[in-house]
């Protein structure tokens, strides 16, 4: 298909579609004359994973690209595979020194993962993301410890274990990367739409119990 | 204490903080002299459920204004009290029509919260998100139904039961909408860090085994 079609079917401008090419994140059309290109399901597929890594994951175009190098590494073994996914997923670590209250935390934090017996890597976002929600809480005068996340870590862990189940054995590894990274982002928009729905029918029979 | 005292101990600069109270977001100080003012521990609190919105949340400043305007209203039953949280941390719905596919899935999408016996208002952002969410695995070549969303509903069920729970009874109505709007932000990203160290831990146990 021409460019303008490729556009009109991942609903994404030309212009943009050029930009991304530049970029690398798009591999080149087959050249069919000067000047003109075709293009195939391939670079559609490309195009709307970009645009779920952008729209639904809210991904900065730095952060796709590391996505993407990730899709297109050839030399990921499976072992690998989930670091790789994760890494390119995170936001690049803050340079500054953190404050103590932080520092704290993130002690807290790294106490928690350990008791919990879940193997996580050292330097995970995710580790310095539960340190800095657990420090919004305090500032704002909820003195919590780590205790809190108890429900939340039961219901992460199981809904995991079930997820990491649903990979296919012995799919490529471009093909797993992609699969982990979508997972990821739209199942967490899944998971917290269902949350909200689940918070207000929930609200809605205590506080009409309580007020009637 | 003094403006500068505010911001430095909220973490934010003093231009920012006189932006907010030209938003009508932070109430005036108590004047000492002409073009003096003296804060509190009401301000510094306010600063910091600011700051939490936007920096946790995600949130921009037209979302901040009305969850503010939710904590300020003196009119809210207890009735009314999720409603009004939930609408004030929603987004804007968009005025396009949908195209078929987002408008097919939102059918499924209702059908399921019936199916499912949830008191979830018509119009709420959530049954929008989650049908985005189908319609992005659809694009992708995953071709899932709503069944998909079961152990994400479940989970949420759980936690949104517990959460619930914990509001304390007889509390003002300003002060649960801020307990409500805090909690539905920042666990969700504790829920969202929690799910990925889950992911992590087992993605490991799974892909050592299967390459071992």
């Amino acid at each position: 298909m021409r460019i303008s079609e490729l556009g009109r079917r991942a609903g994404i401008p030309v212009a943009t579609i050029k930009y991304y090419q530049r970029e690398g994140l798009l591999p080149p059309g087959v050249s069919t004359a000067p000047r003109r290109a075709d293009y195939g399901e391939v670079h559609l597929h490309r195009l709307r994973l970009i645009r779920t890594l952008r729209e639904v994951g809210g991904l900065e175009i730095e952060r796709v690209r590391r996505v993407i190098a990730a899709i297109d590494a050839d030399d990921v073994t499976r072992h690998d595979l989930f670091g790789v996914t994760a890494r390119a997923l995170e936001p690049i670590p803050p340079v500054d020194e953190p404050p103590v209250d932080v520092r704290i935390a993130r002690g807290e934090v790294d106490e928690f993962v350990e008791q919990r017996g879940w193997q996580v890597r050292a330097d995970a976002a995710s580790r310095r993301e539960l340190a800095d929600a657990l420090v919004a809480l305090r500032r704002l005068g909820r003195d919590y410890g780590t205790e809190i996340f108890g429900p939340y870590a039961d219901a992460a862990d199981r809904m995991a274990a079930w997820e990491v189940r649903t990979i296919p054995a012995g799919v490529e590894p471009g093909v797993a990367v992609e699969r982990m990274v979508v997972g990821t982002i739209i199942f967490e928009r899944i998971l917290n739409a269902l949350r909200r729905m689940a918070q207000e029918h929930h609200s809605g029979e205590v506080l009409s119990r309580s007020s009637g």
